[in-house]
C-alpha cells in the first residue's frame, strides 16, 4: 500500500532531506509539496539535485487538497508551524519538523520561545517524536513532534544513564559540535562560506540554547526530579554532523554496559566497542547513531561521544522512522540507506 | 534471484562506494572481501561507515572460493589487476575497476601505462564499460573494463558530438577538475587536508595524464580519423565531484540538438535546459551526470559543462550499472539513489 | 613621513584586507573609518580579528573630515563608487576599488554595467590601476581605478603576449576559478557554505561576465585591433585565490620566454621554471602572483596558469601597491608579507 | 643589529611557518636551514610559498656552521631533539619546538613519551617557554622548551584562576578542538583531505593525550597541590586553529575579573567583554589569543573558550616571541601581522 505524502516547507534543507530519502521509500509517495515564498517553482529549480525525480511543482500550503493526503511533514519555520498545523483536517497524520510542539509545557514554551502557544490543546496531544523512546506512543499518535536535532543527540547519549541512575544528575556537561545545515537555509552573514570555513567557534554560550527546554522537559521526567545539564554547542565547518562529547561521573564500566543493554535491538543506535570513538564522517548522509563510551583517567569520570546526521537522524530520518510507525510500516523502510564516505 | 558478489581491492574508496551502493542493491549479495594489506580485518574497522552491514571480513584474494562467484568486482591498483583478472576461472564475470582494460592496443597500453601487458588477450576480449555507448556488448561481456573517471565525464560531453560531425576536431578543449578521492587513498603529500584544503591548481599540465589514452583511442574511433584533444585536469579541493568544462566550435544550436537526442532515454543523465549549466554539488553521492549547453558571446563557440561523482558515476556506480547489465537485472537496479545535498 | 589614509565602505572583505595590510605599514596611518549601514560600530564589532588594533570607530561618509586625508581607499559597492568620488575635494588622491572608473568608454561602461556614468569626466581621467604596466601613469594620478581581480589575473597571462605578438589573438580561452570571498560579504544563498562547500561549478557561462569589458578594453588596445576572448569564471569553495588556465595557441618556447623578460623585474610576479604550474596555496594572503607556462601535447598549443589571492594582489594589495606609487612610497612598502600556508 | 638565525626541521609546518614570520622579522635573519631527509632541495621546492625570499637552500644538520649562527629554531621530531640539541656548542640559543624538554620531571618524561630522556641535564636547565609566564627567565635562557601548541591553549585559560584559586581545582574539563596541522606533514591516513574534510571525531579520548603531562606539570606547580584536569581533543576539519572550551566552577565575575587582571598589560592576550566569546577565524595566521568567560545559566558554573593559530601562538610565533626575549630585541618584533581573514 502506497501512502500519500504532502511536505510543508519543502524548499528548506529538511524538506529536501525527506525528498531525498523517500525517493527510494517503498511505501510512500509524494503527492503535494508546499513553499509559499517559491510556490510556482519545480523542485528542479529550487533544489537541482532532485532534478531526476517525478515531483509536483511547488504549492502554496492553502492549494492543497488535504483529503488526498495521508501524511504531512511540516517542515515550516517555528511559530508559524503550529497555526498551520491547528488548521489542518484532523484525519491527516502529522510529522512536525518545527519546534513548535516539542514542549508539553505552556509556560516553557514561552519561557524558550518567548510567545504565547496557538495550539495549546494540540501542544498536549503531540508525541515527543524521538523515536527509540516513545516508540509506541508514536504508532498511536496523530501529531508527532520532530526533536532538535541537538537535542536527539544529546538524549541518545544521557537517556539511559539517566534513567538507570548511574551517573551524577547534577554533572553533566554536553559539549555539542553541529555542522552548519543545522541552522538552516536562511541567509545570515555568520552562515556564509567565507566566514565560517577554515574556523570555529562556540555560540549560545551560558545555557540559552533552546534545546535545553528538551533536554530540561525529558530528563527532568526520567529521572523524577529537576535535572539541569551544561550544553554547550559549537558551530562546525562543515555541511552535514553532529558530534556530542559529554562528560558524566560514574562508573565507566555500569555506565558502558547500560549503554549497550539500552540499545542493543535498536535498529540505528551502534554502540562502538568499550574506548572506542565515532566520527561524523561514518554517518553522514545515514539515519544511523554512533556512539562510544571512555573511561577517563580520573577515576569515576566518563567520556561520551555520540555521531548522527543533523539533517538525517536528527531531522527527516527521524521523522520519515517516526512516519513509518504512524503509518503501519516497518520502521526502518527506507531508511537503510548506508553513509556516503569519503 | 540473488547474485553472488566478491569485492577484490576492498579496503579503497572505490570498494567502499561499491559497498555502499550494494547495501541497498534488491539482488546483489556480498559474498567475500579481498584486500591483501588488510586481510583478518573487520569491514568496520576499515571504513566504520558500514559498521551496520553484516559484511564478511577481509580476507586474501587467493582465499576466496571463486565457485561460489558469480561476479567480481576488482578495484585493485593498475598493472596489479591483471594478474589477478587472467588468473580468475573463467566462468566467473569481471567488472574491472582498474585502466588495465581500457586500452585496447597493446602498444597504447605501453604508452601510457609504461610496462608490458600480462594478459594481452583478455585485453582483446574486454569491453570498454562506458554503459550509454557499450550497452548491448555489456550485456554479453564477461570482461568489462571500467573507465577512467574523468575519462567518462569528457566522453558524455563530446561522443554525441564527435559522432554527429557538429563541433571542430581539432579545436576541442576540456577543462577538468576533480575531487581529491580520484586519487584514492594513498598516502602522498600532496593529498593532506593541509595540502590541499583551501588551495587548487593544475596537474598533469601539457596532455600527460594517463585518461588521454581512452580519449584518444575512444574519439578517434568514432570519428573514423585520429582525434587529438587537449586537457588540463585540477585538484579540487572537495572529496567527491568532477566538473568538466569543454570548450568546442560549432553551433550551439546544433551542439545542444545532439545532446539532447543523444541522451533522451538515458536514465543517468540529464541535459538541462539550453544555457542552464550544472554544479557537482547537485550530484554528489548519486549515479548522475548533468551536462549543460552554452552558446558564447563569440560565434560558433560553445561552452560545455558535466558533473558528476567521481566515485558513483565515474567509478563504482557505473561498475554496478555495467553488472546489472552483464547479470540480467534492471539497468538501474540499485542505482536511483538521490544525490545527498546539502 | 606618514600618509593620512581613510577606507570608505570599510565593513567589506577589501576593506578588511586593506587594513590588515596597513597594519604593518611603515607610513600609512588610518584616520577614518566608513561604512554607512555600520556607522557608529567599532571595527572589532564588525570584524574582530581587528581587534588588536587602534583604529577609529566607524562612521559616515559625510562626517569625514577630507581635509585631514591624503590619500582615500574606496571600496564601495559599484555604481555608489562614482557618486561618492565625485564629491571629494580635489586635492584628496583616490584609489577606487570598484568597478566605476575601470571602462574609459561610457559606452562600455552602459553596456556592461546597465546605466548611465554618474561621473563621466572622472571616468576619462582615471588611470587603470594594473601596477605592473600602467606604473608611471598612476605615479601622477589623482585617481586610480582598481582592476576587477579576475580581469587583473587574465592580464597577468595575457597582456605580454598580445603584446610581443606571440599567440594567435582568435584562438584564446580563459577558464578560471574564483574563491567566493570574490562575490564579498553579501547575503546569497549560493554563497552559504551549506550551497557551496564540497562542491563546484561554473557561472556566467557564454561571456557574460562584466570583466571581460576590461579585458576587451586593454586587450584591443594593446593590439592594435579588436581582441575578443572566451572567458568562463568558476566557483571554488576556497575563500580566496584565482586560478586561471589560459588556452593560447603559439609556440610554447617563446611564449616562456617572453613572459620571463616582461616579468623578470616585477617584485611581486613569478614566473616558474618553463613546464612548472603554480598554485593558489602558495599565494594565500600574499601580494605575489605566480606564472607557469606549458607546452602542450598538440603542437603549437601552450597552457598558461596563474594564481594569485583575489583580496590582495587581485584587489586590496594591488590598491595599496598603487597607493604606494601615488605617495611617493617604496611601491613594495607594506607588501611583502609572506603567503600563509597551510 | 641582525641576528644569524638556523632553523632544524626546516620541511615541516613548524619551520615553513618560523620562515613566514622572519620574513618581515626586523632583526633576523636566516643563515642556514636544515631538513636531513630534503637536503640538496631549494626552500621553493619544499614550500613554493616562499619562494618570493632568498634563503639557502636546505642542508644537512651537521653541514650547520655554528660558529656563524646566534640562535637555532630546532623543528625536530620528539626524540631527536634532545639528541641534536645537546651537541650543539654552547654559546649557540636555542629555542626547542618539540616536547622534548617540556617535562622537568625525567620520570614524568618517561611516562608520557616513553624512553629514558637522553639529556636529562639540558632538561633540567630548559626554561618552559611560555612566555606570559616565564618571561623573565626565557629572558636569561639559553635553552626555551617551546610548549604543546594545545598546552599553551589550556594554560591560556585556566594558569591565572588556579593561581588566583578561584576555581575548583578538582573540576576542570578542557574540551579542546585542534585543527590538522597539529598534526604536522605527516603521511597518515586520518590527515587525508578524503578522510577528514567534511567530518569531525575525538581522538585520545580518557586522559591519554601527552600535552596531559604539561598541564599536570604546571598546574600542579601553581596550586602547590597535585591538579588534574579531564582533556579531551578532537579533530577539526581545518587547516589552522585551536579552540578551547573549558568547564570550571566558581563565580564568574570572579574569574572574569581575575582574566582582565591577568592579561591587561599583553600584548598577545586579548580578553573579550564578559559574555562574548572568540573564533579561530580571528586569530588565524597571527599570534593572538583571543578569550572569553561566560557565565552559565546553573549559578557557580563558568565557560571559558580560548582561541588561537596552533602554528603561531601555539608554536612558531611562541618561539620568534621567546627568541625576541633572548635576543634583547622586542618581545613583539615581527609578530604584529594581523590576522588573515577571511
Amino acid at each position: 500500500m502506497t501512502h500519500k505524502i504532502a511536505i510543508l516547507g519543502a524548499s528548506g534543507y529538511t524538506g529536501a532531506e525527506l525528498i531525498r530519502i523517500i525517493a527510494t521509500h517503498p511505501s510512500m509517495e509524494i503527492v503535494a509539496l508546499a513553499a509559499n515564498s517559491k510556490a510556482g517553482k519545480s523542485m528542479a529549480e529550487v533544489f537541482p539535485h532532485l532534478r531526476h525525480l517525478e515531483l509536483p511543482d511547488l504549492i502554496k500550503i492553502d492549494e492543497i487538497d488535504f483529503d488526498n493526503v495521508d501524511l504531512v511533514f511540516c517542515g515550516l519555520p517555528h511559530a508559524t508551524s503550529q497555526k498551520v498545523i491547528k488548521a489542518l483536517p484532523s484525519n491527516v497524520k502529522v510529522v512536525d519538523l518545527s519546534a513548535d510542539f516539542r514542549l508539553r509545557d505552556p509556560e516553557e514554551y514561552a519561557k524558550w520561545y518567548g510567545g504565547q502557544h496557538d495550539a495549546v490543546d494540540l501542544q498536549g496531544e503531540a508525541v515527543y517524536g524521538l523515536t527509540e523512546f516513545y516508540r509506541e506512543e508514536i504508532k498511536n499518535a496523530r501529531l508527532v513532534a520532530g526533536t532538535g536535532c541537538n537535542a536527539a543527540t544529546g538524549q541518545f547519549l544521557l537517556r539511559p544513564l539517566i534513567a538507570a541512575g548511574v551517573i551524577d544528575l547534577d554533572q553533566i556537561i554536553l559539549d555539542l559540535k553541529c555542522a552548519v545545515s543545522g541552522a538552516g537555509r536562511s541567509l545570515k552573514e555568520n552562515l556564509l562560506h567565507a566566514e565560517l570555513s577554515e574556523g570555529y567557534n562556540a555560540y549560545a554560550v551560558g545555557g540559552t540554547h533552546r534545546h535545553l527546554g528538551e533536554f530540561d522537559q525529558e530528563f527532568s521526567a526520567i529521572a523524577g526530579r529537576e535535572v539541569k545539564i551544561q550544553f554547550t554547542p559549537h558551530l562546525l565547518p562543515v555541511n552535514r554532523g553532529i558530534l556530542a562529547t559529554g562528560y558524566v561521573q560514574g562508573d565507566a564500566q555500569a555506565v558502558y554496559d547500560t549503554m549497550v543493554a539500552a540499545y542493543k535491538d535498536e535498529p540505528f543506535i551502534e554502540v562502538l566497542p568499550f574506548g572506542e570513538t565515532p566520527s561524523t564522517h561514518h554517518v553522514r548522509g545515514s539515519n544511523f547513531c554512533h556512539i562510544g563510551v571512555t573511561k577517563d583517567r580520573i577515576d569515576g569520570r566518563v567520556i561520551l561521544v555520540a555521531a548522527l546526521d543533523n539533517l538525517t537522524k536528527g531531522s527527516s530520518g527521524q521523522a520519515v522512522q517516526n512516519a513509518n510507525l504512524m503509518l503501519g510500516e516497518a520502521e526502518t523502510a527506507g531508511l537503510m540507506l548506508a553513509p556516503c564516505f569519503p
